[in-house]
């Protein structure tokens, strides 16, 4: 097993840094979701996380004779990022890695972050499709996990926003969600790795910057050290408690909805005999699947009470949906563009 | 209903304030837990918030015949308390309320705070029994629901910990948990009541404390004002998760469990077909109504990899218990006195 040689001294060499075997520990147990000789694509910006993912994917893949390829994508989007993508996809290239190097059209819509995350991960795909790659590696780390828990509290739409990332989604893998974000550092001054410092990871007029900067340290000050620990711990419990529910609603939305007039009915009694957090998630379910509306959940629980506090109230109107209560079914359907804009 | 009279302006006086409206319709919900006549009790530190509870409980008490007790605990602790536990009780006296005083003794394990809890509950307790009390209302606001959420993730226990507080538990209710603790002065500012600022809420030793004047003001300012409101949603969605999945275990702990040899066996099949929410929920469950052992989740994933993990591993190590798989069930057998000292 490589859990032997990468814990033990190499001969004539320094003993392995604790850092470098955190990262590669990550790695081992995501390259156990793809086959002996799988092409697998490791997503590299040249950060630090993503440097230290890429070392440790060439040292664990050799064993089992995986071939490694990287994706390094320049946004454009700052002066000399060709540049930076250029010395990236150098390095990679001199540990062995099939490097690509992808230069995308960042479109700005809903946002500067969302629209370059959006070009990446076309970019990634379309890559990881030419390829063949079984397993596309992210380099998120613990600490971007920690912040996005916290980004998503800020929302306060429950469990599923605090779930924040998954570990391993389709073939996307996250092998860091365990590491440090200062061990993937430490993993590369170890070992003697130039990484690239992105200026925008301290551009304050990004919420996740400031959570990071100025939000994580005091609450690691105020609540004591671990708190990066205790927040990736709620994602993992959030993301359990979710899927539960995901799973329970997938097996038995069929039984209990039927199409209506213009929409769909659910039945009043399955609603009724669930618990909230089951009836709260399939009116969103519903919502989301038939008229592609994300509920709040003020709206969410205005439809609910049509079942737990039914006095025999008009039809509730939210955003793009018109719900009623009939004949012991509750019957959603679009409601017509101008009731939507006035809607509540 | 009240809400009509409550809110429309009372003749010859000013429009009524939006904070008084507040703690009134918060309070008004509550006490259709109750019924007609009944007797409620009040409990009031005299600070904002309490004695705005009060005020309104009198209040919405009055249409429906209910009989408002109060109970302000005088811990103790502080140079004065009597004398201030003195002036409240006399002021809820003035305002119709049959007003308790009771001194106790705390006794301090396991931190001031609990010490001071404990002793509190039990004398609420005692005179919720002996008026004969329907409900029991406690004051605690929408901000002190925020300061438990980030307490709770603080700790990373998931769901269990962010659910914070109840609205309403047995006998115990919350009316404001859906008001802001500033509404609370607002609401006694306009009535004229005066409240009591404890010092203890400037103590940086407490946690709750330094949640409250570091860490939610930094929240606030970087991730956008309704911080707050975002963590009381939040624990909302926590508790209808939470209780979602206690009900499920409910339903079938005693078809999976059956007594063994010192101790209890869980059929290994039960835990296998359920999703990770349930069956790390059961695991606690079991380690807890058995043991009285509250497990970790690293414990609880090592117990659960008996499971899901299976390759003939030997028994699992946790305090005070121990775990092993055998013939299609899992073990759990008191540990040893020896064996829990030493354990992982």
């Amino acid at each position: 097993m490589p859990s032997t040689t990468s814990h033990s001294p190499e001969p004539g060499r320094p003993r392995l840094d604790s850092a470098t075997a955190a990262v590669r520990l990550g790695v081992r147990q995501s390259l156990n979701e793809c086959s002996d000789g799988a092409v697998v694509l490791v997503c590299v910006s040249g950060g630090a996380d993503s440097m230290a993912l890429a070392a440790a994917t060439v040292f664990e893949a050799k064993p089992r004779s995986i071939r490694v390829h990287s994706i390094t994508v320049d946004h454009g989007l700052q002066r000399g990022s060709d540049a930076v993508a250029q010395r990236t996809a150098n390095a990679l290239k001199r540990w062995g890695i099939e490097a690509h190097l992808e230069r995308v059209q960042v479109v700005d819509a809903g946002g500067p972050e969302a629209a370059a995350r959006q070009a990446r991960y076309r970019a990634i795909d379309a890559t990881a499709q030419r390829v063949g790659a079984e397993l596309v590696l992210l380099g998120h780390t613990l600490d971007d996990q920690a912040e996005t828990v916290l980004l998503g509290l800020a929302r306060g739409s429950g469990a599923g926003s605090l779930k924040a990332m998954a570990p391993l989604n389709g073939r996307y893998a996250r092998p860091l969600l365990g590491v440090r974000r200062q061990q993937t550092r430490d993993s590369c001054a170890a070992r003697g790795i130039d990484v690239w410092d992105d200026p925008q990871n301290d551009d304050g007029s990004f919420a996740r910057v400031r959570v990071r900067n100025l939000v994580l340290p005091v609450l690691e000050e105020q609540l004591g050290p671990g708190i990066a620990e205790a927040l990736a711990r709620t994602a993992e419990q959030a993301r359990e408690d979710d899927d539960a529910f995901e799973q329970m609603i997938e097996e038995f939305i069929e039984e209990v909805c039927e199409p209506a007039e213009a929409g769909i009915a659910v039945e009043v009694s399955a609603l009724a005999h669930n618990p909230a957090a089951l009836r709260n998630r399939l009116i969103r379910y519903v919502a989301a699947a038939e008229f592609g509306v994300s509920l709040s959940r003020t709206h969410t629980l205005a439809i609910a009470a049509l079942v737990t506090e039914w006095r025999g109230q008009g039809p509730i109107h939210v955003p793009g949906i018109v719900v009623s209560r009939s004949d012991g079914r509750l019957v959603f359907t679009a409601a017509e563009k101008a009731h939507s804009r006035s809607g509540t």
